[in-house]
This record gives structure tokens, sequence and C-alpha cells, in this order.
């Protein structure tokens, strides 16, 4: 089963490296993966999917909580939560699709964000499932390039993951 | 100066810890970092933005093309390109702030993904700049939690930054 996980870490050198090497080293695989700022800019954020049973994933927990610098875990999968990932798209598009390509966009909530002559830029953001839909439709049209952020999660309703409960304001 | 760099990998154990031990072992800094899939199983990209002068970003490229497993590197910052990354914020609202938030999501062409009672979930995508002007106006109204994923980015135009000129077609 896909897990999506969260790591508070301190924004410290080669914190990306450890977390990346535990992962590696014990034989877990990293499906996707981002890490970015907080409000707190000794804080970042690392959000990743894995896979495994409840077992592995008690495993996962226990040895990232070991590592130096990271401060806290959370396995979002078994409490309601949000997740989202962005994607760009370059599509190849002529006078023929270019109607097509836009009413596509237009159903999916998508921007075309860069137009040229015989492509265009297409962004969205959703689950997964909605992602994969989006690219079937477009992959007879003719799909020249794909980007896709790694996942990010939030806890649904007013529960946070954050250091101490409230995001630290960044100093002025 | 702050670059937004591409990487092909295979799909292989340990890349993305090769890849981020290179950055910590030799002091270059990661300040975001995304990786996920392509059309190709076989191939992930990872979109990493880092700060350095022409020397450091030569050998930034020059490292990350003797890793195992890289299959190909660019550095977007000189050439035109789009770059955009996730944001979910986390915002306290009440009876007096829900009609407020509500306006600067809409200015910011952004989606309210999750409503209670006490907080809304807010999610938008841009430059780091709009992202950082959204999280200024929604301060003061008072922000628990967010999340952001690393800057993916694109060339402008048909250009194309792929294994060879064009995406594989995943597997039927």
């Amino acid at each position: 089963m896909r897990h999506t996980i969260s790591i508070l870490v301190e924004n410290e050198f080669g914190v990306l490296a450890r977390v990346a090497g535990m992962f590696s080293g014990r034989g877990y695989n990293i499906e996707s993966l981002s890490v970015g700022e907080t409000m707190d800019p000794t804080v970042s954020r690392i959000t990743l999917v894995t896979r495994g049973d409840e077992q592995v994933l008690e495993q996962i927990e226990k040895q990232l909580n070991k590592l130096i610098s990271v401060i806290k875990v959370v396995d979002f999968t078994p409490q309601p939560h949000v997740e989202r990932e962005l994607v760009m798209i370059k599509v190849a598009v002529d006078e023929k699709t270019r109607g097509e390509v836009a009413s596509i966009v237009d159903i999916f909530r998508g921007k075309i964000v860069d137009v040229a002559s015989t492509s265009y830029v297409i962004e969205t953001t959703g689950t997964e499932d909605k992602i994969d839909a989006l690219i079937e439709l477009l992959r007879p049209i003719g799909i020249l390039e794909i980007v896709r952020t790694g996942r990010v999660a939030m806890f649904r309703g007013s529960q946070v993951f954050t250091v101490d409960g409230k995001e630290k304001e960044r100093a002025a």
C-alpha cells in the first residue's frame, strides 16, 4: 500500500542525503519526494510517497526518527487528509488540435502557461488519479514532455503538522 | 544567484541519495527539490534549486554528470523557461475573516480545497514571488501551516528536455 509521509527537518547540510540514504540503505523505495521551506527558515518539510505494509511503515517511521536533524514524522495515510501534486505537460498542437486541447484543459481546470506555434505548456494540480486521467486524454494528441512535483499533503480540518502546533513566524 | 536544475535519472535504488549526497559532500546547498515520474517508468526527473556563481554551477553540472544513473542535466536559468511551484496553506478563519480570505484566494486564482469551521486549506500555484506575496497577505489573518512542493521547470516553446528529444510512451 502507498503511504504519504511528511518529515519536518532542521534545515541543515546533508539532511536530505541522510533521509534518502536511509531509504536506499534499507531497501525502501521512494516513489516521489518534495522538499521545501516552511514559515520558519530553520525548518524544511519533506513529503514522500513510499510503499509497504504496516510493519514496514512502522520501521520507516522509527528509522526516520533516529536520524539527526529529523524533528517530527507523520504518515498521513490512515487519517483524513488532502493530497495534491502539480504537473506541467508540453503538448504538440496544430490548427486542428488547439481547440480540443483547450477544452480538455478547461474540464480539468488547468491553465495554459506557455503558447508557441506548435506546442502548449499546460499546468494543473490535483490528486494523482486526476493527473493520470489528464495524461491519458492528452496522450493521443501528442505529449512532448512532462514534469511532476512530488505529492504534498495536509490534514483536513484544523489539525496541523508543525514543530510546536503552530507555524513559527519568519523573522522580520 | 539562484539556479533551477533538472536531472533525468534512471529510476534505480539510491539515485536520489547519490544526488543529494553529492551536494552535501561538496558543500553545495539545495534550496528545494522535487522528484517525480516521467512517461517512461524507468526514468525519473529531479528538479532542484541551488545557489552559486557560474563556476560553481559548472562544477555542479560536471559532478552530476559523473554520477551513476544520471542520464542528463540542464540548468534552466540562462534560457526562457516556465517555473512553477504548488503551495497549500492552512489559514485560521472566523465569521469576520472568511470573506476576506475568499477574496484573496480569488485574486490569486487559488482554490479552497478544505473547509472546516475554524480553518481553510488553500491551494495555489505560481512562481515563488507570487506565492510569497500570497503568504504575506494571509499572514496577518493567521497561517496555521504551509507545505510547498519544490519548484519544477520547463523550457518555453517547443524545445524539450527529455532522454531522446521526445517523451517515451509508457508501456501499455
